[in-house]
């Protein structure tokens, strides 16, 4: 059902999904965008598999050296790789960092992108693309930064130990859920970040009651596609830009911190986002809202607290100072100092949440 | 979730929805992509439309006369009138025949289209192109014909009379269903054209109840668009290749053909297909697939037979002949001649359905 009136940008781009076909949907992707010579971008942790795709296709120049944040030093260095070897297309394997590598490269040089991921973090649906210099983090999207392509393989994610995997599945069901009540949302990309947590809550469940399956992490996959699309379209909610700025401001792993903050924010803005409730607490079998997304996370064994990924409770009223002009005008529910404060506290301290 | 493996392709494309709101959107969609001399292309049924948005955006020509099928002679002169107007960018107003002429232009000049349908044909949301010559329809599909931008807006739809957006809103219906069983039916597609489903069914509902209010022709217009985005990625199923045959062949009306054929596809690949068949019949509120859709049908006035639209019973057994070599080797339910020629005989007499 159409609200009044909507602006959405679909963005165009060719998924290839199958467990053990990683290598041969490359080589199809690969062809198709006419790749002859590849720029590999591929952090030590994908090595086997960078190994593998490699022989599969042709490639010039293999970039290994792979860092969080997409330092903008870092990242000039791979385009004069790309610029001297001559390279037509760039091939990422791993996950967020280095996708976010690949973009920098193609947001210089146009060059195509192909994504092989291997977590659920799902930069490589979205054309946001990330530099870091002197400790400033930019972030912008741009469609020359949107992978072409995105080979989806959930044997991949298997070197990811469980207790990464459940962050970062979080993490995932932070895009969708966020994606509820961000400043773009739309039945459209509602629709979606619907369909992606009804794959990911059940993914999820798997894959932590049987990390060494294929089938988990290949549902956690797909929902976190989906998530990805959603949040792409949707925009950042309150709690991106929380976690945007706790993350840049206190250098706290990114995937536990989604996972920790988003059930008190949910809890935050449940009275009045009625419909989103509706959706998360279909989907996870009862509500309330907040309170069934943080049962979700204790139950997969996800981090407790801010404090346990090493927030500093001195630490809170900064956190608060430096958010609030972050606060999304479009949020539903008015946030001023003292609400931001106590979803914190809470967050800080890994409160239990008995919301009505 | 995922079935085992899947390559899906997402078209990119902006969508702006709202009703009374076509100048302001086309104005929006024709400035992001640069647009300054417009070649208009709209048929006389929206010519007071097409007088509006001339008004809001710089047009340099403008072509009146559309006609079905795009015939090949009349495309010609459209990439004419292009090219020797200068034209950057093509606005199309109006039903599957003017957004086809627009495409036939934008296949030649690779100039961007911002499409405006008036109906619930779905063409602006596909990639997929026509032209008719000396009585035969070629089809194909290129990036270049899909619309960088749709603007909807369901006031323009109230020109059409009620059995018209009857049989043009059951022919969407047509497009999310046969996807649901199409060759390249997926996860992602499936999604989006049960989410068609959920708008096009009570959309349709509220249309046939209050004919001149806008909510049924919003909910319609909504759902007819992800039905189309499903579609254009599924591709053609049983039904539809029944449909193109028939409609190429016999000159029958396109939404009405598509009304009255598809609950006869359904109940035959029903006892095949036990989760589309869930989709339909939850969206239907009940049982059985066929049923619930000539139930639906008939609860909405559409038409009868295909005797009712003009096709001869004596056709019947080459309708078949033809038919036959067209039917996907993927279809859930193995189709021969005698199954085949049940359907359409059911089709023609617009028999009632009791499936179990």
């Amino acid at each position: 059902m159409p609200s009044t009136a909507f602006d959405h940008v679909t963005l165009g781009q060719r998924v290839l999904f199958g467990s053990g076909a990683a290598a041969a949907n490359v080589r199809t992707a690969v062809e198709e965008l006419g790749g002859a010579r590849v720029l590999l971008v591929a952090g030590a942790s994908a090595r086997a598999t960078a190994d593998e795709l490699a022989a599969a296709v042709p490639v010039v120049h293999r970039i290994t050296d792979v860092v969080r944040h997409v330092p903008a030093a870092r990242a000039a260095r791979a385009v004069e790789d790309a610029r001297s070897t001559g390279a037509d297309l760039v091939l990422t394997v791993g996950g967020g960092s280095a996708t976010g590598l690949g973009k920098a490269v193609a947001l210089a040089t146009g060059l195509p992108i192909v994504a092989v991921p291997t977590t659920f973090a799902g930069s490589e649906a979205t054309d946001v693309w990330g530099s870091t210099s002197d400790g400033v983090k930019t972030t912008g999207s741009d469609s020359r930064v949107l992978p072409k392509a995105v080979v989806y393989d959930a044997t991949l994610t298997l070197g990811l130990p469980v207790q990464l995997a459940v962050a970062s599945g979080l993490n995932a069901v932070a895009h969708a859920v966020d994606g509820f009540w961000a400043p773009r949302a739309d039945p459209i990309n509602r629709a979606l970040g619907t369909e992606g947590l009804r794959a990911l809550v059940p993914g999820l469940r798997a894959l932590a009651a049987d990390p060494g399956g294929i089938e988990g992490r290949e549902r956690t996959l797909y929902g976190a596609y989906l998530a990805a699309v959603a949040f792409a379209s949707a925009g950042s909610g309150l709690h991106h830009k929380i976690c945007h700025v706790l993350g840049g401001a206190f250098d706290l792993p990114h995937a536990e911190l989604h996972a920790v903050v988003l059930p008190y924010v949910a809890a935050f803005n449940a009275p009045a986002a009625p419909a989103a409730v509706a959706r998360i607490t279909d989907v996870l079998g009862g509500g309330p809202a907040g309170a069934a997304l943080l049962g979700l996370k204790a139950e997969l064994g996800g981090p407790p607290s801010l404090a346990a990924i090493g927030l500093r409770e001195q630490d809170l009223s900064r956190a608060v100072a430096l958010i609030l002009p972050a606060v999304p005008p479009t949020n539903p529910r008015p946030v001023d100092a003292a609400s931001l404060g106590s979803i914190l506290r809470s967050a800080w301290a890994g409160d239990d949440l008995d919301e009505e």
